[in-house]
């Protein structure tokens, strides 16, 4: 399977953009009139889900209506209307004996994309691996198995009745063996990103041989300085951890300095409590919530350590400037680290220590993503450091190529 | 040992060019005065060589004379004068909300290097890993460990009276399981580089699990088109075999479009077998060589595979462009292939089709190097597609943050 997306990555790899982009749009008309069909592959996939217990909160985004069916296809449309990374001129020059040297944005080739449940990934990644010139190799959740089988068929018929080369989009099925086989065709697939929870991330670094980006663990920290405007600092703590609490860039700790913390966590717990946030507070922070008369248990060490992914939060109380880097180095997972302050220079501080893919200042965690950055498209927030830090978008799924032009040069 | 780098890592982010720069040039002048200790116990190292059968070849990489000495130094001179890639902004904006949003490189942390013979990289890989604000940890090949060990000890010492933390250059000795640990330190070192032959690259691969790029590898093309200028030809393919056989962008396969071979093989062959070279020739190749009286060996599957970093050559006949691209499709290994032609088309073709870090049009597939490209320095030639391409140099060794500043900006 892998051979065959190498195949097809060498034609892709040539495409123009226009031709590309087409197809993109061939790809969303497929799936506008398959709705039907991709519907109820999509009940089959939420029957065995209900049977199975699936919670509520897993349905939702599970669930392909109709209405869905042309968000999924309208992003499709989006992704053409982007511009092309392939081909871009990132550096060049002519060199004292002639030489004429430039480095191109050229594709991947084959990326390998493991993911959990949504069926609208499945779409994404194949429309912005088809527009950065990569042949995809797609393995998604097994809750949503019916459903991506009919999106893929979908869009591999779409491809070959436009006269490209199916093996462009590809599913990978098979039990544990194949996905294992995925992350171990070194020389067959260039890259290999995971998406989803902490487990299915370090199985995959692990168990790799493939080059692999991570994406996505986020145990983010909103600090609220000593000299921070507290209303800023509010809307901000609110935003972060309740604005969506789910997602990677939501905060899960919130770290106040001692000396604004009598003024701002009484308002601050008792707005979170009252937004349904369940708190986990150090000493200090335990100390003013019982004053304030708002619900807490004391939090663990573990507590600072946990990404909760929900209404949940641990709050605590810092000395100094330093203590909150000391704590951000010790529990942060380098993917965003808010400060709130009016000092520019705390704000200096934070911005060259935090060692994070982003640091916000009097901003809210949130803003960490590909579509809020005005790339266009995301394909995962990677939290490594090498290749792409930070949001992914059409340049990270690019490698580069240099072209040297000569005369008939020789080195002497 | 790699927590004690991160520490160094943590001041040496933060430290100034100019700091940076008279680190370096303090460094060079503690090696310029400790050149008889070097060289003392550099004799060791020779004695021990010479006592174990050690080839005169890797007896002449290892020996270091005082010139070599002063080489040695003022290598890290000329590194300072290279410029910051620290603080560059890569990119930024300001977006539609009035966030501004700002991509910085900042350095990645602790990057370990694992070499082979020569001392010099001991020296250069610390100098690029403090100028890039890196803590390097040094692991050099067993021959050179006197050597490594003082060269070592004089830049930490240097260090130290300098007032920067000396763990920024730590040696790895000890056996396999120190380097064992070395590959599996996740979260402690960022980022792992092997140089040397294609045993070391490949177990490093396989056995790490912290990022890893590859170098070096190079089995290397001259593809002489039917449109080429022959004398062009001749001058490319003797530079790109014999100027330096010995290192990765030496060229290995010479593959020739029938329709010049029978006026450029029989002058090629000649030259070549002149200057030394062992020839594996193809069946095509052969018949023009035995018609020429140049002695050859008839080449093999594994001949064409084969990297032999010295006077040894695979020549092939072949009957079109596409030919010459499938046989680079299968044996080359990505580095760097060059064509000689004067056919626009032919090297328009070459260009976008052949998948390699670097692509030569009529010139020697020598000049795939840090110091050619204007770079002033190469801490190795990347054959991987993540992260960096062909030759690395200071940038290469930075990672970016994005900082974003808002005034108590959320998200709606």
């Amino acid at each position: 399977m892998a051979g065959r997306a190498r195949v097809a990555a060498r034609e892709l790899a040539l495409m123009s953009r226009a031709a590309k982009d087409a197809t993109l749009h061939a790809l969303a008309d497929a799936l506008d009139a398959a709705t039907d069909r991709i519907v109820a592959a999509n009940a089959v996939d939420l029957e065995r889900g209900r049977n199975g217990g699936m919670p509520a909160s897993l349905q939702d985004r599970l669930v392909l209506t109709p209405e869905r069916v042309t968000a999924i296809a309208d992003a499709l449309r989006d992704i053409a209307a982007l511009p092309d990374p392939v081909g871009e001129i990132v550096r060049g020059s002519t060199l004292a004996n002639g030489l004429q040297i430039r480095q191109l944005r050229v594709p991947m080739g084959v990326v390998g994309m493991i993911y959990e449940a949504r069926p609208n990934v499945t779409v994404d990644a194949a429309g912005l691996g088809l527009k950065s010139g990569n042949a995809v190799i797609l393995r998604g959740g097994s809750a949503a198995a019916d459903s991506n089988r009919v999106l893929v068929d979908v869009m591999r018929e779409s491809l070959a009745a436009h006269g490209v080369n199916p093996d462009a989009i590809g599913l990978l099925e098979g039990g544990h063996d194949a996905v294992r086989a995925l992350m171990t065709a070194r020389g067959l697939v260039d890259l290999l990103i995971p998406r989803g929870g902490a487990d299915l991330i370090n199985s995959v670094v692990l168990n790799s041989t493939v080059p692999v980006i991570e994406t996505g663990i986020g145990n983010c920290h909103v600090y609220v300085d000593r000299a921070a405007d507290l209303d800023k600092a509010l809307a901000i703590t609110m935003n972060s951890k309740t604005h969506r609490p789910s997602v990677c860039n939501a905060a899960e700790s919130l770290l106040v300095h001692e000396s604004v913390a009598p003024d701002f966590l009484p308002k601050a717990l008792t707005e979170l409590a009252g937004a349904g946030v369940v708190l986990h507070t150090d000493e200090r922070a335990s100390a003013i919530a019982t004053e304030a008369g708002v619900p807490f248990a004391v939090a663990t060490d573990d507590d600072f350590a946990t990404e909760f992914h929900a209404l949940e939060m641990s709050v605590g109380v810092v000395s100094s400037l330093d203590d909150a880097l000391e704590h951000v180095r010790t529990y942060g997972s380098g993917h965003t680290e808010a400060i709130v302050t009016e000092d520019r220079s705390a704000a200096r501080r934070w911005s060259a220590e935090v060692d994070a893919a982003a640091v916000m200042v009097n901003a809210s965690t949130r803003f960490t993503d590909g579509g809020e950055f005005g790339f266009g498209a995301e394909i995962g927030i990677s939290t490594q450091k090498l290749h792409a830090r930070g949001p992914m978008a059409l340049p990270e799924l690019t490698t580069t190529k240099w072209i040297v032009e000569g005369d008939g040069h020789v080195r002497v």
